[in-house]
């Protein structure tokens, strides 16, 4: 977090955290969230800000322009008690030398009080899975659904909840599983042959879990800038790792296990990332084995490729079989090739290259993904 | 920086700022520099750490498994006022369970007392150029030039100081060179007719510079990173933004200009990378047609690729060619692809490309970087 403006910068993580807390207590706050964009903005649908009724703000909604009327606005909602919708109109071309916000984009923003009924996303946020939260935002004819919310669930389909809205019929439903199977938020009409219906659809996704083995002085700067990103951050070390807790201030949790016993003492699942630096060869192949018998889909090994080869010869020699599909989970040596040696830079190449798996990008220039910059018809005739 | 580590963690300017302190001081300090390494090490040659007369360490030389016994060492150092060269073998196959170090290799280490006669690397740095020392490690027959000191500059080829050994011949000249363009450090032994001599070289090349163009709440997590790894970053506003300097507690500098004074507000050299993200179009786009009128090798601009074809069509209108050597230079949009929306994933792709960028890498996975995982030809005999 950006000791200078602390609630700004704040993960994802962060920002459900401070909603978390505001939802089980007796406090209040609002909940600004973008729900639509047009044009060039910094942040996308979903992005959260949360608004305290001392006009302080964790989370991010643009690169500041908008944050300090937001906040204002915030004041308002929280003594009327009411949701409400406002538009930004940030668009370039009404810039004023000198005088322009220096933001871009047409940008809608839903503030609301945080609310009991939240419950649903904070605790599927915390038990790890995923939920849509579905909102009115305009009904062509029943006026007074508007802001009633439903929630979606893979595993359970609609929130039971939500079965009062008739509007929660089956196009709405296709929509909104296949925001969330893209883990992406947005603002969708839906129109069947009566009428149409506007929602905000907001899909929250737990973040995933990183689990790094190992306590050496190299994991400390990777914990850090794990959690910056929203991992959620547990350091498992062997021999007495616990003693050494106080070293990772942002870890959820630093315990001490045996590599034999890493299955019994966690549990590794298909949103488990895993970083495997006891920089001790024994302990490392022991773990690793443990691991492959495990769905996480990711398990990075420090070090470099010769050291893994060395213990797929000693699988072989116990007659351990290690298939293709465990090798694809294999990432050593660990972190994308960016160059530099330093710790820093060791930890920031291995934390873009968990971002990249998890939000399952190739890792490249954004530029080159795009191809090459064409100049415009206009320009190419003009020139 | 790791706020429960201080020292450990340093980035290498960190190291370098802390070695300028104790020459420029009656202070006394021993400096300890991987000199050369056999096998799996953390570091490579050149790793330096500070280690004050309080026990107190600034960088690194492996993951946490030497540096207590460095600092012990580094006493004695002190004490003696003597250089010395010391051999630490890590090799896993001494692990012995449960007692094992956890590290890897075999490290030879030159502690030394900073002495003056080390300016001109502190110099060097500062200026924003690259040297060569080069240290005597073994000499077969004139054991007094050991730990005798000589400089190679790139402009001024061998400094004074060097001419009174012999041993700085044709041959260690070319031996030297190939590192210092290489931007490596390592030990060579350069044999002629007469005898063979084995000389450290350590190349220190000065940090590359990151100049932002912006001054808005995103621009702080980027300076934070950016600074960790090494750049020394500038921030440069528009219109009074030196009033935010204590938002950017890392940046060298923070100044105001106008967009079209650009250049005369700053140098941009070829070390200098360029993040533009005012969030303003205009400005953005002064400031763009000024930065490609200069030799910087990285232009980033934030914001979607369409931004810029916007700006290429203006710059047609007005008759400014921009030839692809200019557009080579530009990545927009700016960072890796490395997924994730918040300030922080956004200021991790920004920094991960200019890593990239800076020590000539083609973004991608290590582990792919090296083709796929070969089962040795024991272990698929075996299976």
């Amino acid at each position: 977090m950006n000791s200078s403006e602390p609630g700004w910068s704040a993960s994802e993580t962060d920002v459900m955290d401070a909603i978390t807390k505001i939802v089980r207590s007796d406090r209040e706050a609002v909940l600004a969230t973008i729900i639509d964009v047009e044009g060039n903005a910094y942040r996308r649908p979903g992005a959260k800000m949360v608004v305290t009724p001392d006009g302080s703000g964790v989370g991010s909604i643009t690169a500041g322009c908008l944050e300090d009327e937001v906040v204002e606005l915030a004041r308002r909602v929280l003594e009327e008690g009411e949701p409400r919708v406002e538009t930004y109109d940030l668009m370039e071309d009404d810039d004023v030398w000198g005088l322009g916000v220096g933001c871009n984009g047409i940008i809608d923003v839903l503030l609301e009080p945080i609310e009991d009924d939240y419950s649903p996303v904070v605790d599927t946020f915390e038990s790890g899975g995923a939920i849509s939260s579905v909102t009115v935002l305009e009904d062509e004819h029943e006026t007074d659904y508007r802001f009633e919310r439903g929630y979606y669930d893979p595993s359970d389909g609609i929130d039971s909840a939500a079965d009062e809205f008739e509007w929660f019929g089956e196009e709405t439903e296709r929509a909104v599983e296949e925001l969330l199977e893209r883990e992406q938020s947005g603002t969708v009409t839906v129109t069947d042959a009566d009428r149409s219906i506007k929602l905000f659809v907001d899909t929250v996704t737990a973040p995933p879990e990183l689990v790094v083995l190992g306590t050496g002085h190299d994991v400390a700067p990777i914990v850090e800038l794990a959690s910056k990103n929203s991992f959620r951050v547990r350091v498992i070390g062997f021999r007495g790792a616990d003693a050494v807790e106080e070293r990772f201030p942002d870890a959820v949790e630093v315990s001490s296990t045996s590599p034999s016993s890493l299955r019994d003492a966690h549990e590794f699942d298909e949103r488990t990332y895993v970083v495997v630096m006891t920089h001790n060869f024994l302990d490392d192949r022991l773990a690793i084995d443990e691991l492959l018998r495990t769905p996480v889909p990711y398990i990075g090994l420090m070090g470099p490729r010769e050291r893994f080869e060395e213990m797929l010869e000693d699988f072989a020699d116990e007659d351990r079989t290690v298939g293709d599909d465990e090798l694809e989970r294999m990432y050593t040596p660990v972190g994308l090739d960016l160059g530099g040696g330093s710790p820093s830079q060791i930890a920031h190449s291995i934390v873009a290259e968990l971002l990249a798996v998890d939000n399952d990008r190739t890792p490249q220039h954004l530029s080159e993904r795009e191809g090459p910059i064409h100049r415009r018809v206009s320009s190419i005739t003009d020139d």
